[in-house]
């Protein structure tokens, strides 16, 4: 199902580990069973192996490894790495637009460090760039296990989208790793119940979250949670169907 | 002078390359200068050289080159390299606290990428087991363009603090590089000024920006902002002065 010109370009972001490249593989074989040309972005320069055929790979340019190489240490070559990839902005930039004409699907893999993402002027830029921009923020289950932490996460899709100004949509990653999917889901969707619990928090801590999810239903409309499985594939169909609406929704359709 | 057993103990957070090594480093000698007995700790894994001798160094256990020797990608070396220290976390929390008890200042320089202290264990769990921790998150004036970046720090700063449990203190840093520090301290500070300048955004990551702003004092009292430069230590005196009225107002002074 071709949607015109419509750019359907989903990006994913999260800390190293987070399991963006395997999601990126997973998601972009899902979609191509189901009939659907995809194309696929490595932004990653550190990355070693990727599981998919990148149509874009900034890896041809530069890699982390030749920076230290060089005599960097691992931190200064991914953020020199990036600064060599600004000569090559447009570049990029135009390639992804030319992949996202002749595909159903563009799945941009980001850098390994989200902060590289959305500190450095190539990612800013890019989103910037690309018509109602979509990104999947994918967290791990294990950064889950106060009541705030799950305020810090939905703040942290905020800060994502505020940086990017992407529509951001935040993704529970790793669910097969999970037992009670159920109380992920309650504190991650109903912020009634999630302010609720904070107010129990005696800690400083704790109050300057219950103050910022009170905030919360003020400050965005109620956002869809994912929860995603690269291994069993659940949620697959749910990412398939938000961004099609994203996309049919808020796109350009002409 | 020695405040009792006050542990003064300040952690420097930032991206890389936003100058943490460095004001370490020089924050530390100014102090030394002064009469202070300071103590270093090195909490990256990656870095090559170091301007400062630490006292308390993880690269002694693991660097993230000798992990990439091991067949690593540098963003995989990076997080392997912390779930191997936290093996020795009570270790590392004893001797900074031990350090604490010896000297007047301990200064903690923390990973390169920012996100894996406040995403890995490792960090979360040592800013838990300090006293009334006090974190200087140092930002690069390159990241300030518009105006609604100014609301993205500002709000970064408080994920910092929601996620360490500790007062976080935003500082620009290298502002011997800027040419009018005026119009930084305005957006800065003076928040009812940032939020009449996003007003005017129409974008959608503007209106978002001036919701966010719109709380921002219901959330968090006002903030004091620093202006640092280790090249010419202006900011040095304020930091200082921050440094000691955080511990002797909120401190242990037994």
């Amino acid at each position: 199902m071709r949607i015109g010109d419509a750019l359907m370009i989903l990006t994913f972001i999260g800390t190293a580990g987070s399991g963006k490249t395997t999601i990126t593989s997973e998601f972009g074989k899902y979609l191509e069973e189901r009939g659907h040309k995809v194309s696929y972005v490595n932004l990653d320069t550190g990355v070693k192996n990727l599981p998919y055929n990148p149509d874009v790979d900034v890896r041809e340019r530069i890699t982390v490894e030749e920076l230290m190489k060089e005599g960097y240490g691992p931190n200064g070559a991914i953020v020199e790495s990036y600064d060599r990839l600004m000569m090559h902005f447009e570049d990029y930039l135009r390639r992804i637009l030319e992949l996202s004409e002749k595909s159903d699907y563009v799945l941009i893999d980001t850098p390994g460090q989200m902060e590289t993402f959305l500190f450095h002027e190539f990612g800013v830029r890019l989103m910037e760039n690309l018509h109602e921009p979509l990104v999947i923020y994918l967290f791990d289950p294990k950064i889950l296990k106060k009541s705030r932490d799950y305020c810090f996460v939905r703040f942290f899709s905020i800060m994502i989208e505020l940086r990017l100004g992407s529509t951001t949509v935040p993704a529970l990653n790793k669910i097969d790793l999970v037992e009670k999917i159920e109380k992920y889901k309650v504190y991650l969707e109903d912020v009634d119940y999630l302010t609720s619990r904070l107010k129990l928090d005696p800690s400083m801590q704790g109050f300057l979250a219950y103050k910022l999810c009170s905030f919360l239903p003020e400050i965005l409309p109620p956002v869809r949670v994912l929860y995603l499985s690269a291994k069993t594939r659940e949620g697959f169909e749910d990412l398939e169907t938000l961004t099609y609406e994203h996309y049919c929704t808020c796109g350009d359709l002409t």
